[in-house]
Order: structure tokens, then sequence, then C-alpha cells
């Protein structure tokens, strides 16, 4: 049985926890922004229930143009209003050579990146850049209420980034 | 207290239960792309545990090119191999006029957008349409093992799109 037929089998026991039907536009009107990484587990992390907020995670939880989009859509169509940007210790992206990566994909696809996404160095610093990439973005329409997190991956604590 | 504020509490109980470290490259060697939506709890629906897949997710679960980069990075940087892309039921980029918004944007931020991710209309056709530009895209190492699924926000039943 592969991992993915796995997990669909667990699927059905979860079915029957589900607790019904909830409105799309979120609970606690908060978008969350985060890496891919699989050792967060959002709603377990949060206390979240189903209904509560939107996740967005890529790879390196940075502010793409495409988190930007979801963004803009998740609070103009969908009336969130508060975000928080939640970056990792151990990330896959802490010294990643996008340069080197991204030589490597053209060469081997032939289809030249069309993006150009560096890794970082500094994660403290790196939260304080997301922050500023959101509050200075005019299509995002509530830009008061962003605050910004590191989550330790080896105990799951989330510590505010001043 | 704001939200924000209490679910940085939560996660205080959190800690209390966290298994401890593991390795950055998911165990299961399995990366999900789906959408933001509120409703997707998604270690829960598939019984997933603390380092088992990434979770890439955006506003629509769509194949960007941003969602290819987090893929390319899981697959080449980090060792996954299987996929699972899941779109869900009333999702809020269901019939999600895409130019009007962008119009909207760059009227009223005078930044014109970079992306153009129009809605859809067909659920299932959306899902083969992503599991399509993941199978074609050159800089995925593995393509063999691209599964497409649609999740009930009613139920969080996962039933499985050929």
């Amino acid at each position: 049985m592969s991992a993915t037929d796995h997990l669909l089998h667990t699927n059905a026991s979860f079915v029957g926890t589900y607790p019904g039907g909830r409105p799309k536009q979120p609970k606690l009107r908060l978008t969350i922004i985060e890496c891919m990484d699989s050792r967060i587990d959002t709603f377990a992390a949060l206390g979240l229930q189903i209904g509560d907020a939107h996740i967005i995670r890529n790879g390196g939880g940075l502010i793409t143009d495409d988190v930007l989009r979801s963004l803009a859509i998740s609070q103009r169509a969908l009336g969130t209003q508060s975000v928080m940007i939640m970056h990792h210790t151990d990330c896959g992206m802490h010294g990643f050579d996008d340069t080197a990566f991204r030589a490597e994909l053209a060469a081997e696809s032939g289809q030249e990146p069309t993006w150009d996404v560096p890794g970082f160095t500094d994660i403290e610093g790196k939260v304080r850049e997301s922050l500023a990439a959101v509050r200075n973005c005019g299509w995002i329409l509530h830009r008061d209420d962003v605050r910004g997190f590191v989550y330790d991956v080896q105990t799951g604590k989330i510590t505010e980034v001043q």
C-alpha cells in the first residue's frame, strides 16, 4: 500500500469526527503564511478549529507574488483582516543557493525558471523582511495587524519577532 | 485579547505534547498541494504525523510557478517523490473573476498585478488540469506518483479524481 493510499484509508475515520460545514469566510478573520515544512501542524500548534483561518504555505514561507495574490484574495474576497507570518528553525531555504538551483533546472529541463527567490541566513531578519513586504504591498487591504514569528521545529514553540 | 494572542496562548499547551525533532526530509516522501481554505486541517484529515509530508497551500490550490518552485525544491533538495493535489468543494476561486480582480488592485494600488491566475467552474476538470501541469513540468524530478483529489468541506471526505 502506497503512502497516499494509507492516508486515504485514514481519511475514512476523520470523516466520522468532522464537525460539519463552516462558512468559507474564516471565523478569526486571520491568514497564516508559513513554510511547507513537514514539521508544522498548524491546526494543532495554534489550536485552530475547522473554519478559523486561511493557511498559505510555500517553500520557505517567503512572500512571493503568489503569496500576495492569495493574501489579497483572502482579505478582499473572504474578509480576513489579520496576518501571521511564521518562519521556522532548520528551514530548507536557510542558505539555499537559488541561482545554482535555477541554473540546474534550466539545464535539465530546457525551461528557464521564472522565479528568483533567494534563500536566507538570518531567520529573524527574514521575518522582519517578510513583515515589511506585506506592510508595503498596496494590494493588501488590511496591514495594521501583521505580526511575525519563528516556529521551533525541535519544540513546537512559537516566538514573536519584534 | 486578539485572535493571534489567543492562538499564541494555545501554543504553550501544544509544546507539552510535541514529539520532538524530526528530519527535515519528509518521512513519507510526499508533497501535498492544496488550497488555503480554512476548512482543511491537513494533518487531521489524512492522519499525518509531524515530519511526514510537505504541504503547499495557496488561494485555490492552483499550480502556479511558485507552487512548482516549491515542489521542485521539495523533490530535488528534500527527497520527496510523490504528490497529492487536492482541490475542494465550495472554493473561493470557483467562478472567481481574476481579470476584474487584477483591474481593481491595479486601480487602487497603482501597481499592476504580475499574476494571471483565473478561477474555475469545473472542479474535477480543474484537478485533471492541475495533474497535467505537474506531470508536464520538467522542473519536477518525480512525476510517476502524482494523484488528484477533491476534499468535501461539508464532510471532510476525500475522493480521488481519475
